[in-house]
């Protein structure tokens, strides 16, 4: 029986019952309260409120520097009668903070005597009872609370605690998680790989947000399938934290294995939930203690872990999960979701002119780049399938809006100079950032079209002109400002094998059978290229083995040919040097950003720029090999 | 020469300046790179670009439990003629996760599968090349940028390094801030406290602050007013830490001090900065490395880190200091502001209906408690005498949005009831919370005509019926829907010194000369009491000292007569005994909540109902003494 799952539950139904559940088994209760010291408290939470101990001010402090007086002794003094003081009968000399002698309860400030001998002054205002005078309780009076049950502890917490005379206090103790990550498969990073290895990083990750949330973690060795040592292994982390995760592998089959197991020492409330990534999810219990079981793709285990863990070791916090600031957003492509579950989408987000444009990251359960990437989640609710490009969606952030909003969005052809372009503004700004998504030149000339970006990497060859990219944007953006710069020439060949095995060196080689070819998306300015030689050397599309196959990146196509799945692809230098493979040029073709002339004199822009034409970043990319940078920064035409 | 700063520069022309001046002296570059362990890295900030170094998958994984098949050998399979296919030599089982086996290029579902035999199946259609295979690189290809220079890595990013083969990484050293406390009177927290004795507790607060922006934090003991002590710990602290903190005494004194010591041993940039509170701090740079002299009172000293140190521990982690949110916000009362000085004013903030309600609270530099309470900063301009009530100003958030959402906001009379029910509402729903301000009965009933706030609490008698509060509302909130809950009934009586030295037992007492007085402010419940006793004992104001003496709660003016500032003031039992002082009864009043009904079935209210029902928390007020609850939650009156 395979991929056979208990229950499909509804999100919200299967996280309330298990916390109900929970909150019933006592589950979810703080441990015993932990007595620990004031100064080493920031971050943790009380778990009593917590009362001033003493004062403060515990005396009558003068707040300004000058000179302290009985207020009565001080009345009638006016502009026209001053009054003189004798030090120290009448009065006597005070700086900030100093106790107010016995009999005074005002403090004249320095600057309104006037001196008229070493011990005598005169003043020509009365001074009221108590001015300049921080009286005792100012601040905080005795007995009163500072801080309720159930607070996290700031730096001004405790400032406030220790001027309360309040040195010591109770906080709930940090639930311990402990982490058993699983299966035969499974290796430490860092070593050799062997094909079938999958390196552990999921404990890396939950133990760095386990903290993160307030937890201490506690990560157990890697457990192979074995039935016996996961069950000891189980039991002994049963037997000393507060909270447990297996870790299971990615199939079916592995799920099975830790639900059965923590059927046997205890019991399974859900496995599987209706959600996407994250399904195969184990909800249980063992002795009183949380045990779940999460699945082994990354971005799954990310979102179990926030979904399910979270909110458990928030309760036993005595806090709840705050909830994620929302945007509304322009989605820019379309969203199809199956019926049914909750889809977390991770997308990236600009803020272009007046609106917030969201685009879909890859959706793939294993791609935890994804999440590096993302700006935050859509999530597409279960009685829907999903958005059309053009809609308004609300979308969770996962990085603050501040940040975004000093986002640079491009969006078209892939390059990788626009990596290190994104890099070296990070290091020049590092308030900036340079957000890019690919989708090929055309894509990039229809998306500025729609709003959905400030800039375009482009590198169109129009056929009759032999001119890159103007045409297009004539054809494609009309009447729209724009200015061409010029980012690099680079040169574009057959990415081939180590060797050129395959002997390819002319678009003839690619049609002449037993030739693997992988290409580029529609629209690609690549694929213009491949496209034009094939027509010039008289080749049909069906005539090319691989034709129909598209990548959407010169990277994606390098990495199609060092795995062996293709032969050949159309794509830079750069991509073939980052894998070592061999390159066969055939062109040189320029690559253009094409900017939106509203965000020309925007910072966003400006900043670009001023990246762009640094001597440090432009050595960067002619380092990459490939590119001619002769007219890197320079505007190769305008569009009012 | 006191009270004498070397300038008083606009706010941000010295930030400018100073950083300015920093980044020419080299004193904001990260120091050398750090190598650490992936694992560790956790918060840290990249100091170089990290490349994969490996791709991920490293290998064709199969992304499905099933059976992988060369694709061509598929093709032609249909539901009406279903191909045959036989295991080991035309498909192999695999888990996912798998390597493809030697010659296949695509998994089959294994519930799209019909097994005829031990070793043969069917399917009825054709699959298609790499179809449910993880190719080598999908998540990353080796040489992808995981993260660029200047990045806060987060959890997710260690999973990406690890994918990506990489263990160890480069990460700017964090910054060390030394900070050197200085002051003969200041002194440890924890101890017994004499009269001028102040406790040390910025620097602890500042520690935690520190810390949280990613810096080290190296605390010196305390170094008393010795000018050659001082100099011996300052070089101490620049030799070995790469940002410096004196944090004077708050007399203009001490801070010439430093600035002398600063001077001579570096430079001073700037001292004096046109901001309140804050003012005399004092920029400079020894040796290389910034100093900062900071002044005493804790609010000072935090605005001045966040608004000077923040920047440069930022700086020296390749980062800039992210911008706080702001919220557009009612105020509810008159601010008003010296010209020439930015001015930091802590507010509470409420969401009451459609709109964010801003409250200033108390402004001193000495007041901590402000801190802990504030939700929001309001920063009146230099260039701005401050703002009316009922102006919409902006305001930068201390505590979410989402926090704020959930909070409800009682304005109006002080009762240390409410400061109970804050914590256990708390205790029973960690995401609540209730915000008080205390003005008087009567301004808590036209805060509620105002839309400031969701309840008010109010005691004020009818002199004519004897009723409470029914009339005032009738009359202050005519045609409003409230619904009147008691809370308690409550004990008034004279707050005496221990043992009533002043044998006060009648409100003829006041007037009997040598008793000082001290009272509520208008509006307030209490005066009105007073007011009322007056009259009837036909005693006129100006017949009682100290009339005049106005307090804004009951702890206050229990404080006054602990302090021996006053010998008496009218209060409730609760704040006399808080403070061990005499009370005399002399009336019960009833204490009840007012109510908005448009909020009544919201769960901001919902929840204080259910929280005031509660045996535990009528438990604790009746702990405290003077109190009567045999109403506690009942409706005393509705108004629709």
């Amino acid at each position: 029986m395979r991929n056979v799952y208990l229950s499909e539950q509804p999100l919200e139904e299967a996280r309330q019952e298990y916390l109900a559940f929970l909150a019933r088994e006592g589950a979810l209760a703080p441990g015993p309260p932990e007595e620990i010291p004031v100064i080493e408290a920031a971050g943790r939470v009380t778990a009593a409120p917590v009362f001033a101990a003493v004062s403060s001010p515990h005396y009558h402090a003068a707040a300004m520097d000058g000179l302290a007086v009985r207020a009565r002794d001080t009345f009638g003094a006016t502009e026209i009668s001053p009054l003189t003081l004798r030090v120290p009968d009448q009065a006597r000399v005070v700086d900030t903070g100093d106790p107010l002698p016995e009999g005074t309860d005002a403090v004249i400030m320095i600057e309104d005597v006037h001196w008229t001998a070493e011990d005598a002054f005169e003043i020509t205002s009365a001074a009221f009872p108590w001015q300049h005078v921080r009286v005792i309780g100012e601040d905080l009076v005795a007995t009163e609370m500072i801080v309720p049950a159930n607070h996290v502890v700031r730096p001004v917490d405790i400032g406030g605690l220790l001027a309360g005379g309040v040195t010591r206090l109770q906080v709930h103790p940090r639930p311990r998680v402990a982490f058993i990550p699983t299966g035969t498969e499974v290796v430490e990073p860092g070593g050799p790989l062997r094909p079938g290895d999958i390196v552990e990083y999921n404990s890396r990750v939950l133990g760095a947000l386990v903290q993160e949330w307030g937890a201490d973690f506690m990560r157990h060795d890697i457990v192979p399938d074995d039935y016996g040592r996961l069950r000891a292994a189980l039991e002994q982390a049963v037997g000393t934290a507060d909270v447990v995760v297996i870790n299971a592998g990615a199939s079916a089959g592995r799920e099975d294995f830790s639900a059965a197991l923590i059927g046997e020492l205890g019991r399974v409330v859900t496995h599987g939930v209706a959600i996407k990534p994250g399904k195969p999810v184990i909800l249980g219990l063992i002795q009183g203690k949380p045990v779940f079981g999460i699945p082994g793709y990354p971005v799954s285990a990310v979102l179990n872990a926030e979904l399910f863990l979270r909110p458990v070791i928030y309760a036993r916090l005595g806090r709840v999960v705050p909830p994620r600031r929302r945007v509304s957003a322009l989605l820019s492509r379309r969203v199809v979701s199956p019926m049914g579950v909750d889809e977390f989408v991770r997308v990236k987000l600009g803020r272009v002119g007046d609106k917030i444009v969201c685009t879909p990251l890859g959706r793939g359960a294993g791609l935890i780049l994804t999440l590096i990437r993302a700006d935050g989640l859509l999530v597409v609710p279960r009685f829907n399938e999903g958005f059309e490009a053009g809609e308004m969606v609300e979308v969770e952030l996962l990085r603050p809006l501040s940040e975004i909003d000093e986002t640079a969005v491009v969006i078209g052809s892939h390059d990788i100079a626009l990596d290190m372009l994104a890099n070296h503004l990070k290091v020049k700004y590092p308030g900036a950032g340079l957000s890019s998504a690919h989708v090929g030149s055309l894509g990039g000339l229809l998306a500025l079209r729609r709003g959905e970006a400030h800039l375009a990497g482009t590198h169109l060859l129009d056929e009759a002109t032999g001119e890159y990219n103007i045409s297009y944007i004539q054809k494609h953006l009309p009447g729209r400002g724009v200015v061409l710069l010029n980012l690099a020439y680079r040169e574009q060949g057959f990415i081939v094998a180590p060797g050129n095995p395959s002997r390819i060196s002319s678009f003839e080689d690619l049609a002449r059978g037993g030739v693997r070819f992988v290409n580029r998306q529609r629209g690609a300015g690549t694929r213009v290229l491949l496209d034009y030689h094939l027509r010039l050397a008289g080749i049909g599309p069906e005539q090319v083995d691989g034709y129909g196959r598209e990548e959407y990146t010169h990277m994606a196509v390098a990495a199609a040919v060092a795995s062996g799945t293709a032969d050949c692809g159309l794509g830079i230098r750069a991509a073939a040097s980052a894998l070592g493979l061999g390159f066969v040029p055939v062109a040189e073709e320029r690559y253009d950003l094409c900017i939106l002339k509203e965000y020309w004199d925007k910072p966003l822009v400006r900043r670009l720029l001023e990246v762009i034409r640094d001597p440090g970043f432009q050595a960067a990319v002619q380092a990459l090999g490939g590119y001619d940078l002769r007219d890197c920064g320079r505007i190769m035409w305008e569009q009012e």
